[in-house]
């Protein structure tokens, strides 16, 4: 089968490598419709962080295609959407909603002889504890679009507004108008804020998504000047709740310095070089929460929300190519001429 | 009239100093009947940080002796409970419930011009959205001590566990074992923790209060021992809770070592060269959120516990002395041959 394969910062080749296999009585085998390249891919193809080369991507929906004797819940032919980790189901850190923390999961296209998304089979382990069956056929573009940011930036989005406790009528900060960020936006207005403020790029297509999906004010100045606007917008006290998903110092400096007392920044960009102020978010009353999203956990409600329609979070795919091609989808993404790139990879 | 002066570290004096006044027409003057000495107070008195020489204590019950022209909701006479923080009452902080960021308000005994708690009389700023009155009379010595209690350390124990999202059927962890820490013991009971350990001392008096409380195991090492053992004892998860009652750098590591993924670390002790680890948190989506409790927020229902007896906070108190020998109290409790001294200061 065709693999992505990460040989070095920059560099993503197409290769062959053997179809994967089921190991385990758990396991499935799932041949890959749809996956994407994530932002966070980019921290380890701009060379910013350490990878291993290998197998990458950890994004991807598919069709059954093999299970393992063990698995219960799934048959070949099913559609299904799965996190961008794996998780048992059964152990505490799952039964409490934390599968990303699971005592025998791990992450999907850690490179070396791990399994990536971006190739046309994936060994899922724990198939029944990892992978959400989508029920229904025949879905537009648009949908399966829909379907497959569910895999990881929606649930990322998601998971920032459930951490930073985002209520009914709310004033909401959102650092970042990537693609978490914009799922982000999505998310808080989900959950009823009554304003969402964007502090991003000076992109015009992400503001236009951005206020499409709720946004009420996109703020394009950074640093100290980002704060005070905010400031000001909220009378001096500050967002009730702030969605942290870049992950930079200054990013994180931000979403602390407009956090109104009280209240809790949820983070979902993975943090580099971000030290957490402990002094002055004490004296604030300023909380955090949040980490690598527990994707599983919300796939049933945005899964359902997906397909009445009440969401369309695939709009964050403004780039489409095929799996031989993946190699552009990386550098459109690293050149910031897509906000998030999807990747055809077989027929469903 | 009497107060207590701080004069450099290990040094209180007791001092004449005018009775104060009414200075804004919300204001009032009480009469101070029971004070007490804070673990806080100890970091000054110490020398570890920096304070103003000057009138201190920020713990007071009294009477009401004097009100301005714009109190509404009190009157000459009334017994009221204060909290460490005076504090408009109207402010969008204030009606978020976290009084201590009132964009008016400030903090009792800062030294050098502020009135201290620790005196016969103190001027209450924002007497109605500072002061809770107490209704009934003839209260026993525990009640008084009781009442004293929910100035400071009891509300700030109650934080710790309202911070750290504590539930029902839980497994809390609970790091100290000084007032504030059995405290948090306390306040883990009322939200109904399933399993409190305490990870304190080695004095027995502590334990016994702790166990009292509801705490049910009590574990006395330290560091990475503390760690290990509160993990042996949740089957390698950790905790579902944690109250961070300390703040020294070692407490807080502790604190986020036993936290299982997904858990709050609720953390009251003042920061002192405590910082946060911005990576491990993130990946373990362990959260932290505290700082200095509102205590106005919880004194409704916390005085409403003590009054029809399911709480008795003031059994904290182990030393009892009155203002002429407060500079005792201090030592006492700085030797640890004290947990938490109660002050007489006049008859209510």
């Amino acid at each position: 089968m065709k693999a992505a394969i990460f040989r070095g910062p920059g560099v993503i080749t197409v290769e062959e490598r053997p179809r994967p296999e089921i190991t385990r009585p758990t396991d499935a085998i799932v041949r890959v419709v749809l996956a994407c390249v994530c932002g966070s891919d980019l921290w380890w193809y701009r060379g910013i962080s350490d990878h291993d080369h290998g197998s990458v991507g950890h994004e991807f929906i598919g069709v059954v295609d093999e299970i393992g004797a063990e698995v219960r819940d799934l048959a070949v032919g099913d559609f299904v959407i799965s996190p961008f980790s794996f998780s048992d189901g059964t152990c505490r850190n799952c039964e409490s909603g934390f599968q990303t923390a699971c005592v025998h999961g791990g992450f999907f296209g850690r490179g070396a002889d791990g399994d990536g998304g971006q190739a046309e089979y994936v060994r899922v382990p724990f198939a029944d504890g990892t992978l959400v069956k989508v029920p229904g056929s025949d879905f537009t573009d648009q949908t399966m679009a829909s379907l497959l940011a569910l895999t990881d930036v929606m649930s990322t989005g998601y998971h920032a507004a459930v951490s930073a406790g985002v209520r009914e009528g709310q004033n909401v900060a959102v650092i970042g108008d990537g693609a978490v960020g914009l799922s982000g936006v999505l998310s808080a207005r989900m959950l009823n804020a009554a304003r969402i403020i964007v502090l991003g790029s000076t992109h015009e297509d992400r503001h236009a998504l951005a206020r499409e999906w709720g946004a009420t004010e996109v703020v394009t100045v950074r640093g100290d000047d980002a704060a005070k606007a905010v400031m000001d917008l909220t009378d001096g006290y500050g967002a009730d709740a702030v969605l942290e998903c870049v992950g930079t110092k200054e990013s994180t400096d931000t979403a602390f310095a407009v956090a109104r007392a009280g209240a809790i920044v949820g983070r979902v960009g993975v943090p580099h070089d971000a030290p957490v102020d402990a002094v002055d978010t004490f004296y604030r009353n300023v909380g955090m929460r949040g980490g690598p999203a527990p994707a599983r956990a919300y796939q049933p409600e945005l899964l359902a929300a997906v397909l009445d329609g009440r969401i369309d979070p695939g709009k964050v795919f403004d780039y489409v190519t095929d799996l031989d091609h993946i190699a552009d989808a990386y550098a459109a993404m690293d050149e910031r001429r897509a906000i998030k790139a999807l990747v055809r990879v077989s027929e469903r």
